[in-house]
């Protein structure tokens, strides 16, 4: 069995969600954050089943990496056990990870990757396939810090050596394997000695960006600025901006984006001002069943979240509140789309790529 | 001397942030709201003077007025005092008051109304001259709502008789004498049969829309839903609006508004969106020394409130926040700024009205 891989194979990065150090498996503790950072071993499946559920670990990309280092945890156990027992744990683990966040599109795709490893290694020792199964997880890990990387370095075509950056909600190391998506863009530019400056919207409901976002600026020692979300236009107005960057849940064919609620205000108001808007995602990303924004359901999250504030009631339960999850921003308000893969332009026909 | 008068002399309004009864003087304690709805009688200077100080008293002309009742209530005990006791009575009341909330003009404003009414009747007894400040402090009270239901009637004119409308921050009652500005137009539109919907921006940092426009809305019983400030590009697109209504901090001559941050971005939305944005405020606060918005200066209010939501700290103290108390809305942005004295369209030259 090879080692599992160690946080050292990327030692540019100041932090990671989730990383292996002498064969065992850690998380940091998000919902701790920015007060503390507290390293959280994960020892069982059903340890990485209750950090998914209580937000330990969050961020699309960092779940289907989370999801599949919790099927190696979990099924080391049984890495001498017969097969069927190995087998049916898998199906087990697997349940139990599904069900842990039902809507995480990259659960579902990091574990059905794994399940087709297993399904070619049936006539193998139990052992085999665990270390088969480990080796599937950790490139899964570094296939998304290698995506990060990409999009990173075609972001930093498009700024300035001196920036100043507004950004929403967390689209880097805690949401991704370990870099980042729009939060990757900037710090490669911070590690490529750009000056960058960045206004960092606290985003409300859940302040991912106040609470994460800011607290990844602060170690990796780029200046950052804090600011409710209804302050970005004075921003834009008063201090100017070069570029909004911001991330993706889901893009549709002709680059109409679901993100983060309060994205689309963000593309209005730099539209007004004549501030480049990106959206940086990782391709896979674009939903080649979605021809434009009218095809992507937005899910309506709970009221709690409007009603609350960290936990503190902030009005009564009865009053009547929306908490879209996202907003659809159209296509002809976004400058350009960064992925892995290069930079787009509107009119933007990303199913043709 | 003639009796304080008595909220039965609007029995149109719900609620009052300040009011007599019985000759005994009475606020509702905004702190508590929207969880508690607390009368605390002030019955000296003093108890005004610390209830302007906790925001159990806030908005610009409810604190005129509060000022004003805070003389009176302080002077009572000395309206049979020599007049030497009574004017130094009165000098440092007023100080008190001007000292409690140094920013608000509308404190100074209408104390100096009641010293002229004090130059102006130096020969007579100190409990005729108590008189006459009671009545001009009524006179500033009524003055305000008889304004507020000038301007909501002004501004009923653009309003359909089915109107979803969004609104920021707090204009109404609890903001002023008793009825409102921006909210004022949204209650008379529903004491005139009109179907209205309102979306409530809950206005961060420190929560008015949320806390107070809602709990408003429902002592009249107006449908209202509350969102988070980045939710209204998603309402005015998913949702449609017939108009955004707000208030005004202070108008220049050629209609560039200073209004609660987050105003300007709604301004911005509601034009890409096609939707009327309308400001709602007294003739007064139009600055005829302000040409444009350049020359409103901006305050800049403590990090605390955006470090803390409710008290309750969302972010280390030690990071870098923006805390602007207002924006600047440009009147191209605005389709009409309507007053007790008429409803004006871009372009705008206000001074000359």
């Amino acid at each position: 069995m090879k080692p599992a891989p160690d946080q050292n194979e990327f030692p540019d990065l100041p932090l990671k969600p989730i990383f292996w150090r002498r064969g065992r498996l850690y998380i940091i503790d998000q919902t701790q954050l920015p007060f503390k950072k507290i390293i959280q071993e994960i020892k069982t499946a059903e340890e990485m089943v209750s950090a998914i559920q209580r937000l330990a670990i969050r961020g699309a990309p960092a779940l289907g990496i989370a999801a599949a280092y919790g099927v190696v945890v979990g099924l080391k156990p049984y890495s001498h056990a017969p097969f069927q027992e190995f087998l049916n744990q898998f199906e087990r683990i697997t349940s139990l990870l599904i069900a842990s966040r039902p809507t995480a599109v990259n659960i579902r795709w990091a574990l059905e990757k794994l399940r087709q490893v297993l399904d070619q290694s049936c006539n193998d020792s139990t052992s085999a396939i665990w270390a088969r199964l480990d080796a599937e997880a950790r490139r899964i890990h570094l296939a998304d810090l290698q995506c990060s990387q990409a999009i990173a370095e075609n972001g930093l075509r498009l700024l300035p050596r001196q920036a100043k950056i507004l950004t929403h909600c967390n689209t880097g190391s805690l949401a991704t394997g370990g870099y980042g998506t729009a939060l990757g863009i900037i710090f490669k530019a911070h590690q490529s000695g750009y000056r960058v400056q960045v206004f960092v919207d606290e985003t409300r409901p859940l302040l991912q960006g106040a609470r994460l976002t800011a607290w990844e600026l602060e170690q990796w020692g780029i200046p950052f600025t804090v600011i409710t979300d209804n302050m970005a236009a004075y921003v834009m107005q008063k201090i100017g901006l070069d570029a909004v960057i911001v991330g993706a849940d889901r893009i549709a064919c002709n680059g109409d984006t679901a993100n983060k609620i309060g994205t689309l205000a963000l593309a209005i108001q730099a539209a007004y001002h004549g501030i480049p808007f990106y959206v940086s995602a990782p391709f896979s990303s674009v939903d080649v069943g979605a021809p434009n924004g009218q095809a992507i359901p937005i899910e309506q999250r709970s009221a709690s979240e409007i009603q609350h504030l960290q936990g503190i009631p902030i009005i009564p339960a009865t009053w009547n509140t929306l908490s879209p999850a996202f907003d659809i921003t159209p296509a002809e308000l976004i400058t350009a789309i960064i992925t892995e893969k290069g930079i787009y332009h509107h009119p933007y026909h990303l199913s043709e790529n």
